[in-house]
C-alpha cells in the first residue's frame, strides 16, 4: 500500500531518519530492561529508572522537575531516555560522557533513587534470578555496578523511536505529511532552527546559549555547561533537546516552565531567533514537530526475579523510635 | 510433551484450578489497563495503581506499607491485585463489595494517590486520546468515575494466574510437582490450613480471625472486619489472604512484618493451629507453597494518549510563596 506513494528519498536535509535498533545480545538487553524496571536499586524500594522515565509516556515523567526519594523536589526537569543514544553527552550539561556512565548517577543521588552502588550490588546479589542471569550474560558470579550499568546502557541504546510519519516521509513517501507539516518543516528549515535541532536525532549534539537574542528569564538556578567547564563563556549553555518524539515529552526547557509545545516554540523563535511567529506560522512549526513522534518502545511488562530470604529489606521511611 | 505424564485430573480436592481470563471486550480492557498504568489519575501526577500494585513484581510494591502521595506511609500492606476477582469482597476488612467499588477508593484517598473524582475526570477529558477511546469503548462523550472504574475493573478481572505448576498436577499431569511439593500439600491438607485457604485462590473467600489459638502481637492499628461491621467479634478478623503467586508477595501479613515465606508459614502454625512445624515439614510448606505461582499478566507495555494543552498540570508539591 505504502509503494504507490514512494517518491525519492530526500537527501542533503538537515535531519535525517533514525535507524531502528540492532541488537546484538538480547540477553543483554533483557537484563538491563528487568534492572531499569526494578526499584529494588532505589533505597525505598519504590523508585526505578521508569518511575521518572516512563516509557509508557515517552520516556519522561512529564513533571515540570522530578519527584525522587523520600518526596525530593528535583532541581530540573527530566529528559526523555528515547534516543539518548544520539547524544554528544548525557544530561543537560552534559557531564557524564555516555549512557553507561549516566547510569550510575541516577542509582546513588541521594534525591533521586536514594541508594548506594554497594547496596544496590549488595541487593541484586540476593537475588536469585538475577544471580543465574548475571552468570548467563556476563559468565561471572560476582556482579558489580560496572556489569549493571553496563546492561542498563545496553537496554537503553534498543530504545529508538524510527518509522515517524516525518521519517517516512524524508524516505520518500509524500504522502506521510499533510501540507501543513511540510510548511512548518520549510519554516523550520529557514528561520534557523535547524542551526541547533538538526541530525537523526533533530538535537542532541552540541551546547548551546539559552537565551541567545534575548536573556531567558526562570527561576531555576542552573548554569548549564558551565558548571562542567568551569568557562563564564559557557554559562547557560545546554545541551540542545532531541525533538523526537516533542509531542510526549511535555513539559519543556531545562526547567520545565512552558507547558505546551505552542509556548516553547514562541519562545525559542523570540530568544534563539528574533522571531515572533504569527499564530499560523507556530501552529504550522508545532504541526511539523508532532509528525516526529515515531515507532514506541515495544515490548512486554517485564517480570522481576523475587527477592530472597537474605535479601536487604527495602528502607522508605526512617526506622521507628524504639519503644521504651 | 505433556501428555506423556497426565493421569486423571484430581477431583474432590479443597483447591482447584484456575482458568484463564475470558475476555469478552478487548478495547475496555485495554482502556483500563492504560488507566491503571495512568499517573495521571493521582494529584501527583506520579503515582498510579502500578506503582503499589506493580504488574512486574506479583502485583504488589513488596513494601512492609505503602507509599502514598508525597511519601505518605501507608497503615497497611497492599494485597496483590492478581486473582483479586475471585475475592468475596475487597480489601483486608473487605469494605469494597467488588472491583468496581474498589477502583475509586486509591484515586481520591488523600495518602494514596491523593485526587479527587472530579479532577482525577476533569484530566481524562482534556486528554485527546482517552476522550476518543472512552466514546468508542462506552458510546459516551461525557466521561464519569463510573466508567473510569468500570474499565479498571474490567481490566483487574484479566489478571488471573493460571497455569501454575500445582494447577498442572492437580489437572493430572503428576510431574509437574517433586516429591517434597506433593509433602507440602498434604501437610497443608493434613494440617488444616485448608479451612481457611481454599478454593481456586487458596484463600480469598472468608474473613478469619487472626489468632485462633495464640494472639497475634503486632504494631498495626487495623482492627480488621470490626471497622466495617462494628461487631467485636469481627475484630482482628481479616480476609484471607490467596495464597497464588505467594512467593511474589512478600513481606506477609497485614503489617507486612513477616519478611519470609518461611516466616508466614511458622506463624500460621503456631497462632491459627497451635503447630509448631519441624524444620523440614516448614520446608515442605513452603515449597508447596512456591508451585501456586501462575503464568503471570503478559502483555506490551501499554502507550498512554499525551496530555492536551488544557489537561491541567500535576501538583506533586506545594506552591512555591509568591515572591515580593
Ligand atoms: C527521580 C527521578 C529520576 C530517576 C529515578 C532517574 N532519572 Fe534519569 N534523569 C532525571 C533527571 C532530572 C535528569 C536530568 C538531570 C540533569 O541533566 O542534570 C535525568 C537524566 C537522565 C539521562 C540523560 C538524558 C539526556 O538527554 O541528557 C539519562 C540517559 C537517564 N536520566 C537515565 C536514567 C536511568 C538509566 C535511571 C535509572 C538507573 C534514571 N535515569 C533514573 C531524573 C531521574
Ligand atoms: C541557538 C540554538 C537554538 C536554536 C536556533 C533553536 N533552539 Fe530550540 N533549543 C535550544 C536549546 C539549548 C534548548 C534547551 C534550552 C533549555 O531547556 O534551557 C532548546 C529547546 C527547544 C525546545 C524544548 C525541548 C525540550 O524537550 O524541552 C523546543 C520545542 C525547541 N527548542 C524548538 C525550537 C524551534 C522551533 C526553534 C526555531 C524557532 C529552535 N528551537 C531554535 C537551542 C536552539
Ligand atoms: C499508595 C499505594 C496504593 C495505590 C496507589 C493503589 N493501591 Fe490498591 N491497595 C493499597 C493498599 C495498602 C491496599 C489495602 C488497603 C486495605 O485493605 O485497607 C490496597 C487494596 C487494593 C485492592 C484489594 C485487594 C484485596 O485483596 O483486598 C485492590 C483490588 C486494589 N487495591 C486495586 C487498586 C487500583 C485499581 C488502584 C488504582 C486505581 C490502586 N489499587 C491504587 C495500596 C495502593
Ligand atoms: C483460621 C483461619 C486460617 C488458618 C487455619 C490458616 N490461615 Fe493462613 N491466613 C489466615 C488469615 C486471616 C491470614 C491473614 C492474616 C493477617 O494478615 O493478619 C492468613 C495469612 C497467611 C499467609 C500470608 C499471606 C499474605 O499474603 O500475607 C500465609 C503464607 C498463610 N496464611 C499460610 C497458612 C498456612 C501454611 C496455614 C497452615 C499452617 C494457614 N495459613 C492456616 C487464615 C488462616
Ligand atoms: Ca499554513
Ligand atoms: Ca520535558
Ligand atoms: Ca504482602
Ligand atoms: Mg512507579
Amino acid at each position: 500500500a505504502k509503494t504507490a506513494a514512494l517518491g525519492k528519498p530526500m537527501t542533503d536535509e538537515p535531519i535525517q531518519p533514525i535507524n531502528a535498533a540492532n541488537v546484538s545480545n538480547p540477553a543483554l538487553v533483557q537484563l538491563g530492561m528487568q534492572l531499569y524496571f526494578d526499584p529494588r536499586l532505589s533505597k525505598s524500594g519504590f523508585i526505578s529508572c521508569n518511575s521518572c522515565h516512563n516509557l509508557s509516556m515517552g520516556g519522561t515523567d512529564n513533571l515540570k522537575t522530578s519527584i525522587g526519594h523520600k518526596w525530593n523536589q528535583g532541581p530540573i526537569n527530566a529528559p526523555t531516555v528515547l534516543n539518548s543514544s544520539l547524544n554528544v553527552a548525557q544530561f543537560w550539561d552534559g557531564r557524564a560522557a555516555d549512557l553507561k556512565e549516566q547510569a550510575g548517577g541516577p542509582i546513588a543521588n541521594p534525591g533521586e533513587m536514594g541508594f548506594t552502588h554497594e547496596l544496590a550490588v549488595k541487593t541484586l546479589a540476593t537475588i536469585p534470578g538475577y544471580v543465574e542471569e548475571f552468570k548467563k550474560v556476563f559468565g561471572t558470579d560476582k556482579i558489580t555496578i560496572d556489569e549493571v550499568t553496563k546492561a542498563i546502557a545496553a537496554f537503553e541504546e534498543t530504545l529508538v523511536t524510527p518509522n515517524s510519519r516525518f521519517d517516512q516521509w524524508l524516505k520518500g513517501d509524500k504522502n506521510a505529511l499533510t501540507a501543513q507539516e511540510v510548511q512548518g518543516y520549510e519554516l523550520f528549515k529557514n528561520s534557523g532552527c535547524v542551526a541547533c535541532h538538526n541530525g537523526p536525532a533533530v538535537g542532541g549534539n552540541s551546547f548551546q546559549k539559552m537565551g541567545v537574542v534575548e536573556p531567558y528569564k526562570g527561576d531555576s538556578k542552573a548554569e548549564g555547561r558551565a558548571a562542567v567547564t568551569g568557562k563564564d563563556a559557557d554559562r547557560f549553555n545546554f545541551k540542545v533537546p532531541t525533538l523526537r518524539n516533542i509531542e510526549m515529552t511535555y513539559p519543556y526547557f531545562h526547567d520545565g516552565e512552558a507547558k505546551t509545545l505552542s509556548q516553547a516554540v514562541e519562545i525559542m523563535g523570540r530568544i534563539q531567533l528574533g522571531r515572533n511567529f504569527s499564530k499560523e506560522e507556530n501552529a504550522d512549526i508545532v504541526a511539523f514537530l508532532k509528525s516526529l513522534t515515531g515507532d514506541q518502545p515495544s515490548f512486554k511488562l517485564p517480570q522481576l526475579p523475587p527477592s530472597g530470604p537474605d535479601t536487604p529489606s527495602p528502607q522508605p521511611f526512617d526506622a521507628k523510635p524504639v519503644k521504651k
